[in-house]
């Protein structure tokens, strides 16, 4: 009965208004949520293993298939309005339908209800009513039937002509920059990682033509273990060009002509996510730059519809995967629509049967990238949008505690957290802090919904999960938290990944971080991350307790090392132990690893935070910390995204330049003499540490100090 | 928690396999309870006003647009399959993929597991797999990707190229009775009401045809205000015969064709369900046979893919309309098929957010509905299917409650319970009623089940709320529950659904019985019925407490009115006071009533279970009572169909005779002298009421007695 009020509360506050405020002009208008299922629908669906269709092994939600849009209106004088849908549709306007096929019509002056129904379950309903006063905008309601109306959802879509089912990418027509004649079979190499479509020229005679593509050579080169190839029919109708209908993801591309086929050239045309890459990182370390550049350019390749997390496998938006991509964003891309269609399409429907992607502690990444989306655009929306489905998602997170008030996996759950071998057996202390984090986001966002019941009850729980589980997993002879409890009782064992979610949290005391630092973290005696992802959070929290240099060389070794065996793009999986073709096998197949995964991009996101050293305080920037490490380095510079504008940085051992579009800034540094400004007052907090506002926007801070790192 | 493991202990019972037992033979298999949705999808957005598309106002679920399929099966020999679907689709075979497109393929000797994804979220995803032991069947489990895997639902679509997308009508072609020509148009009339396609036969110029249908003769010849229309254009290029593509109901057909076209004739394809009249009915009255034969002929219209209300205007499946039309099959036709797929799809998918199409009451009837097919059908298969969703649909119920623990609409909640003027403030006595019904039937599914916890909270809650509701709704001065209680206090006004609802239901005392029956439903200054549909309710709460003879007049008067207008079919609304055309119009509009409307065939129920006196005492009939009542008739027979084949019955003042396939029978009749019989034994259970066993199959027991109704 309480969450039935709180759902009306949201309802006619309009709290759907999700995508900014009301326009003026007409744009295209859908069912909230509902444009980002139908896009993930289509997107999931185009996985293939190697030509067989391959969907997603999770439930995959759509949109409704019928809704009814209205609004009531008054025209001063008559006008005539164009209709344009996405599906078929009728006009009924004050209680009177128009024929079928009414798609203009005058409507007289005065006042006046619409009312459109379009049905599609297919593709997604959208609408265009074009008039002079009568436009198609936020300030339409929408009801799925089901009782409830809610404002109209619109994006960037606001041409009659270009409807959102036509998701908008960019194209360019590129060329290999070397072809090989292999037995009369043309092996391309089109220089780097790309994804896209690749298109014969110059097609002559009759029969078939397989295509393999490879991220790598040698995967091109094998038809009979490449993970996606294409098979195409040239008869004697054939046009001489021909462009593949399904795109991919290769560096590799080898062309295999039946006997009576011949090709004379190809190119490949790429499609991608029109982004501007807003963040920007130097160094004096030519080998972090081009990290940082491959990262980019990896990060650049997953972005699309959704955060993929590779292109050439599954293509599939994965919560834990995307957790990571949407933070390298805020420090690349700041391209917050990609963010918030992926939170909205990773949750689906109610009701929830299982958890996001089968995964345990993904449904709870999902919880954390909420705020997360907060916290770095200042938009509430999103959370306003996904408030009840947070109750939902949270109500089946619970049916998962245990007796002891533990979560743990049932057997449809995959208890994944990594890649890595280990044990997952009874209780992860890594799934309770994750869990806690979890409880503490909803009350965060209980708080901003102003739901001050479940605000003060996720609270609570999350207050007694952190108590209960550095009561019961904490080991003062392992000096951490043990990876796991069996039988009520802990198992001798310690794994990173709890130890360095709670650092990171903030769930430890002074003294249980140090053992965290020394015993865990820094300590090679604990089995080391082999995963990109996992050495996200790793090496977060080695930033977070000052470990700057120790992870510039982390990076150094273990991104550089893909580097040196030729990475254009970084990997779904790099073991420095591996050698040679071991580096493109996974799930026991010989190519089946990712080359270009969105979890291996994650440098733009440390050294954006931690070596740029910026990030918000509260919401959306409006105040915000800059503490910048050059961590061994001689100088960095670069930029970092914000709403309003880039917050621009650069530090010597000698001078730190600072200058943003927003006041509110906080810069903190170690100097081991008092620094000097051009422009405000640092003030001295003691221990070589100091501190100045940042207040005046658009105007260059120049400190002249010595630093102390 | 608790809930949770309910669905485990369902799913690992195998309860899933509904509709019958594992066929030996291929059959097209789907996700179950998706096929009924995808159909009731399709047939909810056929409606049209007018000319314009006109989707249900209820939330419409369709299927899940992708599934997975898969078995584990052993092969002595190699065989080959042949694989056909109606979507997207792969096969896997021992976790290998076959390339896209594979539908026949080898497979070797041994033990194996195949899996077959289908995905399609326009049209429901099928499957049919043709090998030799290897056969699509119910013994193939189905998951949604939910982490649940169900076995495969089937029907009785066994052949490879005929899938189940395509549904089995018969067609007739039929000429029209009369063709009148106005004003160079035609008027065709088919002499009784009709549904299917009209077909223009020797059409010749260019130009437009409109064609408006009529139930009546004055709506076809309004092209303004007929309820439908089809506009055609023909062009030198149209082909001289033209069927439409939409199906239409009608008796009178108004071609207008434009000044440049002329048509030679018309004739009509009909589309009907395969349907066989199993119940019988004759009687001494040749009027009462009319109106038995008119309500068979109109619920034959109206039993399509699915429990239809009416066919001309919505055609939508109706919970409250449609437990009637159910109730009328299993004395008709015995298609249990059309039953079980109406059930499914009213109910649509989780989560619930709106009473089953909007309506409080129709909530109710959905739940009544289920348990009757059990006890007609003797199949528990649809309780344990729906079993899941009886329970989210009673928890949404339940949120009706209010402070007083009584059923109040929501603002959302349409409160219908008839078409009738009525005050429908506060708390409605008629849903507590029907509510207490629907706790009662879950309790009963439960038990069912074999949940014992839930069956004893709804039954505990069940006999609280029919305590309550007498205990405050109950008048002493008006020998009556009261219509409604506002402000909790009792309205002093009386209406006839909740006592009669009340009576039927068993939940009043002797002396509360005769109370309602003397002072409400024999009572003329009690509001009288006007809609067939509530007059279902009234005349059997009559045929409950003896008053056969009154009812059949009723019958002939009521009925009977609308015979002596002239009806082919029963109508929606039929009030005897009205004149003329006001029998034709509703809703505002002149021909907006519906004229064969389902909950108006009511007769052929309310003959076979209180005159022939025929129903199940127990689950399928196996055990069941004939009371048979010649109502003041001097003579009836007739065939009551049951799992088991007929029960036949004739009765005269002065002879019955009976005979079924099926023993567990009790004959129980008034005579006022000591009957004689040609088998068994007559017990004489006092005050001329007689009792015999009907336990021989396939014998006629004939029994001599004197007529003491």
């Amino acid at each position: 009965m309480k969450r039935l009020l709180i759902s009306v509360i949201i309802l006619f506050s309009g709290y759907f208004v999700t995508q900014g405020q009301a326009q003026p002009k007409a744009t295209w208008i859908w069912f909230p949520g509902d444009y980002e299922l139908w896009l993930h629908k289509e997107v999931s669906l185009r996985r293939t293993e190697r030509s067989a269709f391959y969907p997603a092994f999770f439930r995959v939600d759509t949109h409704y298939g019928a809704i009814n849009f209205k609004k009531e209106f008054t025209l001063s004088q008559p006008e005539e309005i164009e209709i344009k849908t996405t599906g078929r549709f009728n006009v009924k306007i004050d209680s009177q339908y128009y024929p079928e096929h009414t798609d203009r019509l005058k409507i007289p002056a005065g006042k006046h209800s619409i009312s459109i129904d379009i049905a599609n379950y297919d593709t997604v309903p959208c609408l265009y009513v074009k008039g002079t006063i009568l436009v198609s905008d936020s300030s339409w309601r929408v009801s799925c039937y089901n009782t409830q109306w809610i404002p109209a959802a619109f994006g960037d879509y606001n041409c009659i002509d270009a409807s959102p089912v036509n998701f908008r990418f960019n194209f360019s027509e590129i060329s290999p920059v070397k072809t090989e004649n292999i037995n009369s079979n043309i092996l391309l190499d089109f220089g780097k990682e790309t994804f896209g479509y690749l298109r014969l020229k110059g097609i002559k005679g009759t029969g078939e033509v397989k295509i393999c593509y490879g991220e790598s050579r040698e995967e091109a080169l094998s038809p009979d273990s490449c993970e996606t190839y294409d098979r195409i029919i040239i008869t004697k109708d054939s046009s001489a060009s021909y462009t593949l209908k399904s795109s991919k993801a290769l560096r590799f591309a080898y062309v295999l002509p039946s006997k009576n086929v011949t090709i004379s050239n190809c190119s490949f045309i790429t499609e991608s996510l029109p982004l501007t890459q807003k963040g920007k990182f130097r160094c004096s370390n030519d080998k972090l730059n081009k990290i940082w550049d491959v990262s980019a350019y990896t990060l650049s390749l997953t972005t699309r519809e959704f955060m993929l997390d590779g292109i050439k496998r599954d293509r599939w938006l994965w919560a834990g995967d995307a957790i990571q991509s949407f933070l390298m964003n805020y420090y690349l891309f700041f391209d917050t629509d990609v963010n918030r269609r992926s939170i909205i399409a990773e949750r689906g429907k109610d009701p929830v049967e299982a958890h996001i992607n089968h995964i345990v502690d993904y449904s709870y990444y999902w919880f954390l990238s909420i705020y997360d989306f907060y916290l770095y655009t200042g938009d509430a929306s999103l959370i306003k949008m996904m408030y009840p489905k947070m109750l939902t998602m949270m109500d089946f997170c619970a049916t998962r505690l245990n007796k002891n008030n533990f979560i743990v996996g049932r057997t449809s759950d995959w208890i994944y957290l990594d890649w890595a071998d280990m044990n997952k057996e009874g209780e992860l202390s890594a799934y309770q802090v994750l869990y806690a984090r979890s409880l503490e986001t909803l009350a965060a966002c209980a708080k901003i919904m102003n739901d001050t019941e479940n605000a003060n009850k996720y609270s609570i729980l999350a207050t007694d999960m952190k108590a209960r589980t550095l009561q019961l997993f904490w080991n003062d002879n392992l000096h951490a938290l043990v990876h796991n409890r069996k039988n009520d009782k802990q198992i001798n064992y310690v794994t990173r990944y709890s130890n360095m979610f709670a650092l990171m949290y903030g769930y430890l005391d002074e003294k249980k971080s140090e053992d965290v630092k020394k015993h865990v973290l820094m300590n090679d005696s604990v089995q080391s991350i082999t995963t990109p992802y996992m050495r996200f959070y790793e090496l977060a929290a080695l930033c977070e307790i000052g470990e700057h240099k120790y992870v510039v060389n982390e990076m150094l070794n273990y991104w550089g090392g893909m580097l040196d065996l030729g990475a254009t793009t970084f990997w779904e999986v790099y073991n420095p132990k591996e050698k040679g073709t071991q580096h493109l096998a996974m799930y026991g197949r010989p190519y089946g690893r990712s080359l270009c995964h969105a979890w291996g991009a994650s440098p733009v996101y440390l050294l954006g935070k931690y070596y740029l050293g910026v990030q918000p305080k509260s919401a959306g920037y409006k105040s915000w910390m800059c503490e910048p490490h050059l961590g061994g380095l001689d100088w960095l510079e670069g930029s970092v995204p914000t709403p309003f504008g880039n917050i621009d940085l650069s530090i010597s051992k000698t001078v730190i330049k600072i200058k943003s579009m927003q006041q509110g800034g906080t810069l903190k540094f170690r100097s081991s003499k008092t620094p000097k400004t051009n422009r405000g007052n640092v003030a001295d907090l003691g221990n070589n540490v100091f501190e100045l506002k940042v207040d005046m926007p658009d105007s260059e801070y120049m400190i002249k100090y010595v630093n102390a790192e």
